[in-house]
């Protein structure tokens, strides 16, 4: 079974017959890793220009040279639900963003909650996570990281049209109820692993556009009920797409 | 917010005015991490007796010794869907394990297929995961793990009513659609990482009882692919239970 290794490469820009030099560690990915020798062919892509094959031209003490051929897939959209949620810890987060991205997820919103002040560490390495998901998965965007915010000026400032939030209290609409129907594209808001306050409760609840759901009899910790929601949004909307 | 601990313990049933003696590990982590202190609460459960609510009556050298008082939920089945799996390596494996069992699966059954020839290693750490999983979901059950069998046999053995697999062809039945209606608890089935060889595929699909199931358009690590498809699960039938 040969697969053809995928990269996410934004610069340069993919045309035919361009020649791309890969940076060290991605030199050594593909040549000692993968051992892939002259001739042999690499998926490149990016949001903007799509997903093109390449062909490996030379692997030296420069580094993998590339030269891109045709395209294989236009670029288009990829729209996905934002996910809201309170950091988790270090593992679990980087877990989170991982599946996030094979999930189809929109972007990444960290937001600061009353039982949870992490602020996400080392975002080059959750850029690099998300990248790599991306390449595994078959996606042609990588999913960006907005700054970390408290939730509620993020609720102010971005003010989105349908935010269902997971909420503990389990009197909230099942899920699946909720994303049924067409309309906005979803936020999904996860609290941190102690849960909203009931101020936060109060608070959300206030606000017309933000609707509480249930996610069943079970406690979630925090990055499963993220993934959750993910699944499910891609087993209703996401199906065709 | 006080939360009170959940300890899963199968042994000595619990009944009213019993008097537990815990392990070394678990004194440990009641009195040192948590810092309980005599007279605090604990909830103690297991399948046969449900949950019981406990108190600290000693914590010193011989470790920590709780009163059971009075039931707080009786025994319940906890049906879910079997995950047949070909076990990914160690940590997504673990990762696996603890999500499933939060997600409310019925229970492991590792299989080998052509692509894989990893055995459940160090059963009694996936054991410990799933016990500390259940304690934190609010589960009365601990999910068992089957020995490893090839899949071919695991299919004679035990010739589910409904299995249900996630096929990379991706012209199966979005999972929703497969989901829907009554009908025998489903059994789940995700491949390796390398996916199913087309023999395989050929010799699952020519069972009336296998269906294929299509997962979306994006490709799905292994344990993705078992979260995405027991999340969906719960969403359609679990959230009332």
């Amino acid at each position: 079974m040969a697969v053809v290794p995928r990269l996410h490469l934004e610069d340069p820009p993919l045309r035919a017959a361009v020649t791309v030099s890969l940076d060290a560690a991605r030199s050594h990915y593909l040549s000692r890793v993968l051992r892939l020798a002259a001739g042999d062919a690499v998926a490149l892509f990016n949001a903007e220009d799509g997903e093109w094959r390449a062909r490996v031209v030379a692997l030296d003490r420069r580094g993998v040279r590339l030269a891109v051929e045709d395209r294989l897939r236009p670029p288009c959209a990829e729209p996905g639900p934002s996910l809201w949620f309170a950091p988790p810890r270090r593992t679990r987060l980087e877990w989170l963003v991982e599946k996030a991205v094979e999930l189809g997820v929109g972007g990444f919103r960290p937001v600061i909650t009353e039982r949870t002040v992490a602020r996400l560490q080392r975002p080059e390495r959750l850029r690099a996570i998300a990248v790599e998901a991306a390449e595994q998965c078959g996606r042609l965007t990588v999913p960006e990281f907005a700054p970390t915010r408290p939730l509620a000026r993020a609720l102010v400032e971005e003010a989105p049209a349908a935010l269902l939030f997971a909420d503990e209290a389990g009197d909230g609409r099942p899920l699946l109820k909720a994303l049924d129907g067409e309309g906005p594209e979803p936020v999904f808001l996860v609290g941190p692993e102690g849960g909203f306050t009931p101020a936060e409760r109060a608070m959300l609840r206030a606000r017309t556009t933000v609707r509480p759901v249930s996610l069943g009899p079970r406690i979630l910790r925090s990055e499963t009920a993220a993934l959750y929601m993910l699944a499910c949004w891609g087993a209703v909307r996401g199906a065709g797409g």
